[in-house]
């Protein structure tokens, strides 16, 4: 057989073609159409379907929290407030009125918490696995969202909260003998955090006023910062030492030190990575202590448009497999 | 086991609860944020199963467009202009190339004939069906955005095109024997409206200036002007013989009389139901005319709630055994 597409690939050859300009190439984190004095409007959508990107049997209310906040997590990378979201619901045959209220009612306090209604959707069946696909909505004041494609040479590069935690968890939820040898409080960290990202809106404020260019980490710190640098066209040096840890993680790689290339290229984080410009910086850290969000520099941007190097303690290159985790 | 809720039930019971007020309750075709002085913004999702909503050795092309029409259907029906979409695809395991390349074409074609571009999307793997959620987004001049709710009581009724042909499309493409005994010309018409809406765009500027209530025929037109007039706290009375009905769909009932029942109350038309005050009717019907799409009177609004009135020639009621076709 011919061999297929990967997801990057068939964007590129398929669907980034028959893109109007607001889809910025089908390479940001989301749309951008702007509404002239009433700002920019920002629409992301993600599909998340048992069995592929969660445990059909996870908890339902989980479920909906995840599938909506990995949206919200792509609108915070733009510095957009969220506005709303609509939810097109696939259900297997064994659905039950239970589940369906269980799930509801995971969304719901997500709604509130986020300040992000529910204000539209579509409910099928299917005879296959539940899928649940999310459109949100939010709002940027004009001109103020933030690209992928803004960073430049000599920019300082950050990142929030701590990394590898989902891979972590993921592999915990897998019954990884690794994570076994955790503690149950250590297991449940990353386990929870794997289960139910929390999408950094409280940074919205600190990017639109300081921020280059962002993206939000959900396929691996690796691929993703590869990502923003190729849209910028330049590229990074980031020193692994500094990329934040968590001490769950720290205990888990403390076991097996392969798993430090799994944090910087595993998935599921929704962490946000940025870029800022040197005399931004400052400003930038104040404002994320601020807001209460950890925000890590890793290392800074260069010129040139070559893969971002990631250096160990002696200054060598450290190459990944892969860079990246593909749900694909 | 428990009775599982209906659709409308489920919706009603688990998330409009959990609704903002944008969300309309979620018993409109769309969800209306309002921009100020830039519009109001439309916004709709669909989603479609490959053998729930369409076969899934259906042309690529023809899904794909399908999957657009029905939001765009939607939009149409609230008098919102198209601004784009978003596409949330999950692939079954045997997805090709050459089959995504044709779903794409099919696809950008829509997109620019409609100038509806695609503005951003997620592509995902499946171990079930093909499922194509499209979320659509319009615009409306501030507060021109058509309601359900609008109809007052003796408001006319009007309904664009003709009702029934993609019900009887839907009974050749499965292979009905009905269907067999017409003429090639005649099904192939049928199965066309069953496989390729038209959205009626064209009425978009009659609706806004004119309508007091719209929505588009999606699952029968029987059960839609219930939905409609539940919503405007009205009811209706509607003359059976003037439901419009193509030529193929009167020699499809003219072999099976039964078939009219199907045609009143069978999915999938995707035409506009509207209401219109009385001293605004002749002014729809030439906006109607000059946008080229027929619009036919069939009754009128009348005061209360009770389910709407069908009559037949010799102005006896007809009573349906169900008032519309659920995929759910």
């Amino acid at each position: 057989m011919e061999r297929r597409f990967t997801e990057d690939e068939l964007i590129a050859h398929f669907f980034a073609p028959i893109a109007g300009k607001e889809g910025l190439g089908l390479e940001d984190d989301a749309a951008l159409l702007s509404l002239g004095a009433a700002g920019d409007l920002v629409v992301t959508t993600d599909a998340l379907v048992a069995g592929v990107h969660f445990f059909e049997e996870d908890a339902p209310g989980l479920i909906a929290k995840k599938a909506l906040r990995v949206n919200l997590s792509d609108l915070a990378a733009k510095a957009a407030a969220p506005l709303g979201f609509l939810l097109a619901l696939a259900l297997p045959r064994d659905w039950t009125n239970d589940w369906l209220a269980a799930f509801a009612a995971g969304l719901g306090e997500d709604a509130r918490d986020f300040a992000c209604p529910l204000i539209g959707g579509d409910t099928v069946r299917t005879p296959g696995p539940l899928t649940v696909s999310i459109t949100a909505l939010g709002r940027a004041p004009p001109g103020r969202f933030v690209f992928r494609a803004g960073a430049r040479p000599g920019d300082l590069v950050y990142v929030s909260g701590t990394i590898g935690d989902a891979a972590f968890g993921l592999a915990a939820r897998r019954g990884a003998g690794v994570m076994a040898r955790l503690g149950a409080d250590a297991r449940d960290y990353l386990l929870e955090r794997y289960l139910l990202p929390r999408p950094r809106v409280q940074l919205i404020g600190a990017l639109r006023d300081y921020a280059s260019a962002a993206i939000d980490v959900s396929d691996g710190l690796a691929g993703d910062l590869a990502k923003m640098m190729r849209a910028s066209k330049v590229s990074a040096r980031i020193e692994l030492a500094r990329i934040p840890l968590s001490i769950a993680a720290r205990q888990a790689i403390a076991i097996d030190p392969a798993l430090a290339d799994v944090a910087a290229t595993g998935g599921d984080d929704y962490e946000i990575l940025c870029s800022v410009p040197r005399a931004a910086a400052s400003a930038l850290e104040a404002a994320a202590r601020e807001a209460g969000v950890p925000l890590t520099r890793i290392g800074e941007t260069t010129a040139g448009e070559g893969l971002p190097l990631f250096l160990d303690e002696d200054e060598n290159p450290r190459v990944f497999n892969k860079l990246s985790f593909s749900h694909f």
